[in-house]
Parts: C-alpha cells; structure tokens; sequence
C-alpha cells in the first residue's frame, strides 16, 4: 500500500466502515445489473441508465431520503434543511457510460453523494441548507455525440437540432429515447430550464480522474482547478475519386486517405507548435473508415469518413485552432482536388472551477491529512454546465489505474472514501 | 465520332459484321448471366466467373471448336493446327470481374479469341500451328488478395500458402473455392505445372485499358509495352494505445490514426522524390479503418488497420521503395510508440513485352490504318505471368471510358473491333 493510500485511509477512518459497506454494496449492485461482456454497459437513456438510477433511488428511499425525477427524467435525492427558502448544495455525477466501460466513471460520484446525504441523516445532523444529490443521466457523448445531455436539459440547454440527433447504436432519436425512460420531451425541447440556477448554492463533484496523473504522481485525490471544453465533428467526409490503383498516375489522383493523412499530419504540427507555445489542447480522430461497400486494396479510395476532436481549457484556443483546422481543409483540399464535408460542429464550453470552493476543499484536505494538490481536468464533466450556469462549482478527482472508457479502469475504496471525506466535511460545512 | 474511330471502323470493315454480331451477343449474355445491381459481378472461382466460362464454351462448341478445362478448372478452347508438335499461339484473358464491376475487363479479351479462332475456322483458314484460346479464372484479386490465380496454377507458381488464404466474402480457403469450381487442386497445391511454357510459340492478349490515357490521347487502341508489377500487404495493422480521448495529453499518446497518417505522408514524400527523378510507381492503401467494435469519437485509436500496395514497371523500384516503407514503419513506430504489424508480403513481378511482338503488332496497326502508339500498362494483366514465364507475351489495349474496377466502365464497339482486327492479322501471321 502506497504512502498516500495510508493517509488516505486514516483520515477517513471516522466514518470508514459504514462508508465502505454502502460503497461496496452499491458498486457491486451497480456492477452485477449492467454488466456486458468484460465491462458494463450503460447506454444514455437507455436500459442499462435507467437500471442505475432504480437501484440508486431504491437505496436512497431504504435510507429514509427523499426522491424524485425530474422532467428530464434525472434522479434528485433531497435532504431538507430547515431554512429551505436558502439555496440549496447540490452534488452528485451521471449514471450512464460509454459502451463496455467501467463501474466507477460517474457512478462514482453518485455513490458518493448519497453516502453523504444518508449519513448526515443517520448521525442526526441536520442541516441549514437543504441538499440535493443529482443521478445525472446523459452525459457521455458515445451514443448521441453530444455529451452533458442530463445537465444540459436541466438547464434548458438543449435545441431541437439536438434532440433530432439519432443514437449510435438505433435508428431511433435521442429526443425519443429521452421520452422513453420519462422525460417531459415537451418541456426540454422548448429550452425550458427545468431548474433555476440562482437556487443552486453550489455543484460539488466527485469523479475518477480518466488519465493517468494521479496515479503518476502518487496522490489518492486531487482537486480540480478547471474543465476542458471541446469542439466536435461526428463526420467529416473527404470526398476525391475512385479509380484502379495500378491505372491512374499520381498527379491525376484524388485519393481520400493520402488527402486526410496530409490533412492530420499537418494539423499535428500545428498541434506540437501551440504546445511549444503553452497552449492547452489535445486533438483525436477516434472514428476513420473507408467505404466498406466499395473498398478494395486495388481501389484508389473516393471516400474516406473520420471524427474529428479538439478539446482545451481555452475557448479562444478552442477557436482559434478550429479556424485552422478549416484553413487546412480548404487547402489540402485545393492542392489534392478532394473535398471536406463536415456535418454538424458540436460543442461544450470549458470551465473553472470556483475559486472560494477550490480554497475550502484544500484546506480541508490538508485538515484530513490528505494531499491538497491541484488538478485540470481533461476530460470533460457536468461540472462544466453548472459552472457555465454560474454556479459555484467544485471537483474532487480520485485516482484510478488505467485510465477510463475502459473495462479495466481500477479505483482504490480506500482512495474513493478519502475523496468522500473531504466532501462529506465540505458540505456539511457549507451546510451547517 | 472521333477520327480515331472512324479510322478504325473503317480498317476492321472486312469481318466487322460477323465479328460485331458475336461480339454483341457475347456481352449481352454475359452482362445478363452475372448482372448485380448497377454492375456485373463474377467473383474468382464463384458462380458468376462460371457461368461466364459456360457461356463461352458453349458459344465456342456451338461454333465447331474443341474445348476443355483444365487442371486449374480454366476453359481452353482449341482450333488445332496442322503441325501439331509446334509450339501453339495462345491468347485469352479472364473472366471474373471485381464486385459490381464492368463487364469488358477481362471478357474483351476471351471473346476477342473467340472471334478470331471462329472467324479462322468458319473462312477455312488451316493454320500450322495450333491456337488456343484461355478463359482464365481469378485475375481480379478483389477476393483472396493475389491477383492472377488462373495463370499462376497454369504454371506451378501457386504455394500453398496461397491456397489457404480465406476468401473476402466468406470463411471458405482459396484451395476450396478453386476444388469447388472443379479444379484438380492435388495437382496445384504441390506446385505442378499445368502446362509446359515451352510449349507456347506465343500469348497475346486483348484489354480495356483500365487508365485514362487513350481517352485523353483520342486512340481506339495502343500497344503495351511493359505490365507494372506489385508487392501488396492486405492489412497492415498499426498498433498503438486506446484512452480517453480528453484526458492523456499528446506525448503520453500512441495514436495509431496520428501514426499512420504521418507514415503515409513521409511515403507520399518519397514517391514524389522518385517520381520526379524519373521512376515509375503507384502507392496505394485502399482500405482503411479503426475497430467498429470500439471506436468513438472520444476515445484515442488504439489500432487502425489498412491495406499497402506499390506498383512499378521496375522490380528494383518496388524493392527499393519497399525497403523504404519498412524503414518508415519503425521510424515512425519507434517516434510515436506504436507498431505496424504487417501480415504476409504478396507480390506479383513486373513484366516487359516481347520486343518482336510489339514491333509486329504496330506494323499490323499502321497496315489497317490505325494507330501504332505504345503504352505502357499500369494496372496487372495475366500477361505478366506468361511474360515472366519467358513466353513471348503481347497485349493490345482498347480504349475505354471511365477506368474500370466500376459498372461505368465503357467500350465502343468500334474500338473492340480495331483491337480485333490487329490480333486477327498477327495470329493469322504468326500461325502460317
């Protein structure tokens, strides 16, 4: 056991055992309902989700909590406080996940939540503020290339563009499949929030951290300091001719994968500049196939289709590194005679973390015991709708092997309820 | 219409309504036995390249002359000489087609023997040597990878690593399609030959050019000089790390789509270097694609599989730039942390025409008033293997619209009969 898990689990040794069997218990429920193959699987509004949030608000009413949905069909946990007009705490993450991935990205943060809000209840404490847990669903982008779609509904943030969007995996749109598990499609569609921000004092988030700087640097939890944001494009499609391989000479060709091969290879070196320049970004092409109906190794290739990604803390990077990603369609284009079609360019903003929030929860921290280290996070979170709401919004991170969108992401109990620790004395400090 | 035409539809006047008659109730009944949706598709050692063989045979009794199969299940059609023990004239091409492809490549050049042997046979004509017709089977390698599968079991160059290569349309090895289709697969596998290249005086063959050139120069037909050779890799699989697409930045990654575009763009760079040094050569990766079962948008590839192919009129240009792309491979593999795994090398050499042949075939081309310009073929014809076999190899070339390899491939009639004409005149000749 490391240096750091010890601390870890000292510090959290007050409410430890109790903690670790409501942990255990729902991680394994949680595990055992939506398992698929090696990993689980719990598609956005789909059955695996909803099996979550059953289980989730099951244990919540057995603890004697208070549970809804919400017109977004998102699961809210409450405890009263007893000046309830105040804003209230919110906390909590998103039960849904990427297809085959792991127990503990998002469920997390769920978990975590109602931990807190049960124990507050059971040892009596009884708050000023009320407190609000969300089992946010929605929120990985696999099937429906947008993610953030429980909070942005919450919010009033989504268009009819898209809930017009088809699933990955169906034929089906993610405005029906929203109406399926019970949201009041009616209500979201027309950007309604279905919650005011100003009633939020705060969103606080527990989440695994999805890459691998905790585990390098030997820390049982970090607190997040900012969230990327992204610009996406689902499909882009170079469009050449396709032509036999042996016949056409090269200056006659448009050929789609040389096209997108220089195309990459040159958006990587405006890449490797910017980061020179300290720019925060990180670009992926996760999607690339040629036409399966038509390819043949003896086949110039006239089409070629590919994702396209960029993610930064920076929304002028962000921009900026868009415009040129353009730029470069437009020429590789030219001097290839292919064309870049690009469909629908999807995007979430970045965000900060709260200031104050960051404060408290190291200060916590160093209180507990534990390592009060700050962190970016990568990937993105619901915790960027909120703080783009302006809420004051807060993110604890906690180590896990392996990265995550993986069966093999691997988080340490002892490490999750070390980041539970600092939560439960934050809220109930913000609380009391 | 072209002069170019003109020209040749006044040379092929003598036998041009007889020869346009057959020629016309050939391709119709081809393109009808094996029409698949918008194309033709006659898949190598499948149905439609049988039923094509049928045709033909029939046809080719119909009209009074011998015909059989042979060991590699090929129909050979014979119109027997007086002198017997001479080395025979051979010509032919083949009859499978790419999926959905056009129905001239390849049958132009079987029903264009098949004119000639009957025309010779219905005016009387003894030749001294015997002629043969071939329709050759598995020239396309759109199905198991190698091209010229029919001529190479004619000659003993089929391994039986070859005849385990699985099929792309099924689970079923090259060796059982071949047995399925009738082919004495015993004798092909121990690398017996099927015929005695000494035993051919000559093979001459008749194609559609499958490049834009003849069309661009405004010739019904041209004289080929030399057939490009390959070395092919089906699938070369570059291997590298999945994660989260957000959350591992740039010089953690082992992008294999990052990889693979850089490696593909360095080639580009060095075909250009030769190309503009004077080398002949094509590179080709026709197939391209990351794992379906689990990419996405947010997730960095961890694999991207695709298919490599060069081709060259010149054997040490292909080793060269092949030593080139090796050498590239873990370049970029050591630079990126990624592993191209190649699977096994296919080849194919390239071939040059018999000198006498070509000068003979132009001389005939200038006597009937059509053109006489060489051309040298980009894509691989079965010629190449009787060529390397050291028979005297020749080919005409018919223009044709639109390349090949798709159901837009387009023939004048006229133009057919000019590259007729030639090949009725040099066998004439050449069997005296």
């Amino acid at each position: 056991m490391s240096a750091g898990t010890e601390t870890a689990t000292a510090a959290s040794s007050r409410n430890d055992s109790r903690a670790r069997k409501l942990a255990t218990e729902l991680f394994d429920g949680l595990r055992s309902a939506t398992a698929d193959d090696v990993g689980i699987t719990r598609a956005s509004y789909g059955p695996g989700e909803s099996a979550a949030l059953d289980i989730i608000e099951a244990k919540a009413q057995a603890l004697g909590l208070r549970t809804e949905r919400d017109a977004g069909a998102n699961l809210v946990v409450t405890l009263e406080g007893f000046e309830p007009q105040l804003p209230f705490l919110a906390c909590g993450s998103h039960l849904d996940s990427v297809p085959r991935g792991g127990n503990f990205d998002g469920a997390a943060g769920v978990v975590a939540g109602l931990i807190v809000l049960a124990g507050f209840k059971e040892e009596g404490f009884r708050p000023r503020r009320t407190l609000k847990l969300y089992g946010l669903r929605g929120e990985e982008s696999a099937r429906f290339g947008k993610a953030y779609v429980g909070s942005s509904a919450l919010f009033g943030k989504l268009s009819a563009a898209d809930l017009a969007v088809k699933a990955a995996d169906s034929d089906r749109t993610l405005g029906e499949c929203m109406r399926e598990v019970g949201a009041d499609v009616d209500r979201v569609k027309d950007g309604q929030p279905l919650a005011d921000p100003k009633r939020f004092a705060a969103w606080l988030e527990l989440h695994i951290e999805q890459g691998p700087v905790l585990v390098a640097r030997n820390l049982p939890v970090g607190i997040v300091t900012g969230i990327r944001g992204n610009i996406r494009h689902r499909v882009v499609e170079c469009v050449g001719a396709a032509g036999h391989s042996g016949a056409v000479p090269r200056w006659l060709r448009h050929d789609a994968v040389f096209a997108t091969s220089e195309l990459i290879t040159h958006l990587d070196r405006h890449w490797r500049t910017l980061l020179e320049r300290g720019r925060d970004l990180v670009i992926t092409t996760g999607v690339m196939t040629t036409d399966p109906h038509e390819h043949a190794i003896a086949r110039i290739p006239g089409m070629l289709r590919f994702s396209f990604e960029l993610r930064s803390q920076s929304k002028e990077t962000l921009e900026a590194f868009y415009d040129l990603f353009l730029s470069e369609c437009r020429l590789v284009g030219d001097e290839r005679g292919v064309e870049f079609r690009l469909d629908r360019r999807l995007e979430s903003a970045p965000a900060i973390m709260d200031p104050d929030w960051v404060g408290r929860l190291k200060a916590i921290a160093r209180g507990l015991g534990l390592p009060d280290e700050e962190i970016p996070s990568g990937a993105g979170h619901d915790a960027a709708v909120f703080a783009n709401e302006g809420i004051p919004t807060a993110m604890i991170f906690v180590r896990n092997e392996h990265g995550s969108h993986n069966p093999d992401e691997a988080m340490d109990i002892s490490d999750f309820l070390a980041g539970v620790a600092i939560m439960w004395d934050a809220l109930k400090e913000a609380a009391a």
